[in-house]
């Protein structure tokens, strides 16, 4: 049987602490999510944020092979007209056919909040799907609190979703808004729904109670057929439903057909390329897909799942993507890594020596707190060095970045750089905004008379950087990564050290010989 | 109705990855877990690991008011007498009470990982419960992979414990152990279980489908009445059931009586408490008790809470002592700002210019990249400067870093700065890992002589590094947010500059002065 799967990174995950995304990201986690095979991408209100609207026109031109993007706004305010309610108006202009309209199922909300009549709010909701149906829209209802509202009034909040129907939309999503309820709460009544809804009902769970899981599992068996959460589980309060944990749930264990097997094996990867895009950590423990999820310290699991792996693991962690760890002896088999290097040298053999060796040097590097989930250009660069496939363009000799307070003066930085192509070196030097801008400025500066074509068409788009080991806060490895574009392609570099400007400076020598080597590849550009 | 609480940090929650427990540790989570009111404490296996046995010996002289200690181990090994068994008769001897034996409920375990026969498995059971029993001791039995064994063979799996019963076991634990079940399992599982056997019952889960708390939720609906975990759910793989959202589950919800009143009331920082201790960092989003678990961003949510908290709080924060949060962010208004400055300025009011003021210095503040949605210390720093209610403690006036490339020497970074407090003047220095952490020493070593007894108690735990505007990458504005702890409380303070180095300087200049503001307003300290 399908679930389908609608996902609200970019709208209701951006409501979690500290979350901040550029439509840049927007754009990178819309493409990830699609490839990914997730049906539905909720990106955001396009009448509440400029830069949702930005979005929802930038999507335009957006080709995506599975997804349907789905605008959020809510339904008219109290006491107007629809036709004359610029929000959903907003909502009837939007440049996709998705949209989901959320409203209130508690009738305390009706009279407590929005300080109007019961009846109001059911004429609240039908308007606004009536409209947006007439529209030529497929309106997804979010009933929003209809948990809680169900517990105390459940004759009215069956009334709302009954409107909501009536008035044409198309599925029901039933919110537990303020996260609290239980599973077997959530199946009792999703059961009660399902005899009283013909349209697709759907389930929209918060963690508040550590149950967000475990209640869609719940509402599924109930008889929800589709499920709203964000891929990693980000979201206001204590997050939303984690779908890279209801997935592998859904569909290896309890037979539901949710995405293609191939999209399963990446699980894991794609789960750290949205973590990385949201510049958040991704708790170690969290289930199929955290760092730690297959890591087995005792000496009787590790024993066991030499014996048998299923002694100790409730699925075979390759099902996902993700590796077992044994904490102890440290052996890893990356067979996954494999399929990446295998896009840039076809004709290396999964029994292949150098393979192993790869994959040493690589364990190397992610002690070294280098990660290179996002970043497949520094992947590309380190595998090529290292097999003698690249020799470098340019050599960083030294340099020297001076950092004072900033104040009246423009600069509070300014660097010294020496590098060496072929035989020559060549020093040069700039200021900056920072002591990262600086450096990029005169590593630029003293290359620019060897290539003068390429540089002038770097352009850095985003910088990123985190702690790797969070414990030792000021004193711990950063990581750090630089997305940079010609204008035709973007490319992700990583650096690494204990020390921030030298990170950078391994990101920014990665972005730009990256480029050479592409331009090389194609022209024969001299190298070294 | 009674249900009893079981903690296996230092035990099953060891098992984590990057674990480790000093004696000291152990001993300082174990008057924790007491103070809390956890009525057992797994403590480790005396026969395993040296550590755990030192602190058996150490336990013996700790006066705890509620809890019981618990020793850790297995079944006697195949074949052997029991009577002759080392691992058994460790547990004999250790100088506790009560001792939890495990062994194997699932036939797959017995014969392809111990290697013998379903008979010896029940008669290694047998034996060594009833030894133990005889030597004076209370045994649980820990009924390892019971439920993935009574999917294989349920009979066998209930002969399992039955024989433990029979034995002498006072309590049986049914185990998840791979962590790989749902609520709905567990629940008809457990009162197949209930109906055989007629000791008490506990539940033991893991989180690897992230259904450990609800699973135990069902487990007690099933007829449980002891529930197995660590406090903050720490442990193997994906970790265990975690009991401070069990805690709150049962008891603020269902109505179970777990943990006295006044405990609950704490749960937040005793949370908190026992994660410094295991020196990791709590997940933001942990229900009841994590930084944002009562944090609110969306207007309409900040604008219903502000009506009635229940429209969007699964519970009163303050019932486990966790608290409300307006994340101030583009999108939040006037009402959240006034509650934020309420905590610390009760007086000011809705209509008040000096708000107006406010308001408007803080939207200067955010265009130049400061946030303060996770920067409450900043926050409070900011509007007690702006109403001339705080004199600085010190006053940085000047400072110069020099990065150089990292190499062979020990620190690629050295600072110097000089800071004045009241009318002294004083310059220090230091090298550091990165600019950043030679920064933060060099000013810490300046103000070691005002301030020494406040600074040494000063830890800082994170740091978080954010491009404001990512559009200009290098050369965007940048964000610097720091986690600070005295050990007791944690506060988080923010920087912004284009400017990485000015930007960090900012938030470590905050991150002193709030905690010396918090010293002066309890005991009067020198201030400027």
């Amino acid at each position: 049987m399908r679930v389908s799967m609608y996902d609200s990174t970019l709208r209701d995950g951006a409501q979690g602490e500290n979350m901040n995304f550029s439509v840049q990201d927007k754009i990178a986690i819309t493409k990830a999510l699609d490839e990914i095979g997730i049906d539905f991408i909720e990106a955001g209100n396009p009448f509440s944020n400029p830069k949702d609207k930005e979005f929802f026109e930038a999507s335009k031109s957006l080709e995506l092979s599975h997804s349907k993007i789905v605008a959020f706004g809510s339904t008219r305010r109290v006491g107007t007209d629809v036709r004359e309610d610029k929000s959903v108006n907003v909502m009837a202009e939007v440049p996709c056919e998705y949209v989901a309209i959320f409203g209130k199922s508690w009738d305390l909300h009706a009279t407590k909040i929005l300080n109007t009549t019961l009846e109001e709010n059911l004429n609240m909701i039908y308007d606004t799907i009536k409209y947006l149906t007439e529209k030529g829209k497929y309106v997804f209802f979010d009933a929003e609190h209809f948990f809680d509202g169900y517990k105390n009034n459940p004759e009215y909040a069956m009334q709302t979703l009954k409107t909501a129907e009536r008035a044409g939309a198309k599925s029901i999503a039933l919110c537990d808004t303020n996260g609290g309820c239980f599973p077997h709460e959530i199946e009792k009544i999703v059961k009660e729904v399902c005899k009283v809804v013909s349209c697709e009902v759907g389930i929209h769970c918060h963690n508040d109670s550590g149950c967000a899981v475990a209640n869609t599992i719940s509402a599924v068996i109930g008889g929800a057929s589709s499920v709203q959460g964000t891929f990693i589980g980000i979201g206001e309060r204590c997050g939303n439903t984690c779908l890279s944990t209801v997935i592998p749930n859904l569909q290896l264990k309890m037979g539901f057909d949710v995405i293609p097997e191939s999209s399963m094996k990446k699980l894991t990867s794609y789960a750290r390329y949205i973590a990385e895009l949201s510049n958040i950590t991704l708790s170690d423990g969290l289930s199929y897909v955290g760092k730690s999820a297959f890591a087995h310290k005792g000496g009787m699991h590790i024993d066991g799942v030499s014996k048998l792996s299923k002694s100790f693991e409730h699925i075979d962690p390759s099902q996902v993507g993700n590796e077992r760890q044994f904490l102890l002896s440290e052996v890893s088999g990356r067979t996954a890594i494999l399929s990446k290097i295998k896009a840039f040298l076809p004709d290396i053999e999964k029994g292949s020596p150098v393979l192993a060796d790869v994959l040493e040097m690589l364990k190397i590097q992610e002690q070294n707190g280098f990660q290179y989930e996002a970043a497949d250009a520094s992947f590309e660069l380190l595998v090529k060095r290292f097999l003698g496939l690249l020799k470098p363009f340019f050599h960083i000799e030294f340099f020297k970045v001076i950092t004072e307070p900033e104040g009246d003066r423009k600069s509070p930085a300014c660097a010294m750089v020496k590098v060496k192509v072929s035989d020559k070196c060549k020093m040069a030097a700039d200021e900056g905004n920072g002591p990262v801008n600086a450096l990029d400025k005169a590593i630029r500066n003293a290359l620019a008379e060897y290539y003068p074509d390429v540089l002038s068409h770097i352009n850095l788009i985003d910088y990123k950087v985190r702690v790797v080991d969070t414990a030792s806060a000021t004193a711990a490895a950063v990581r750090v990564l630089i997305e940079s574009t010609d204008g035709q392609n973007v490319w992700t570099t990583v650096g690494a050290s204990t020390d921030i400007i030298n990170a950078s400076v391994k990101a920014l020598v990665d972005s730009i010989e990256y480029k050479l080597m592409k331009v090389q590849e194609k022209q024969k550009v001299p190298a070294d």
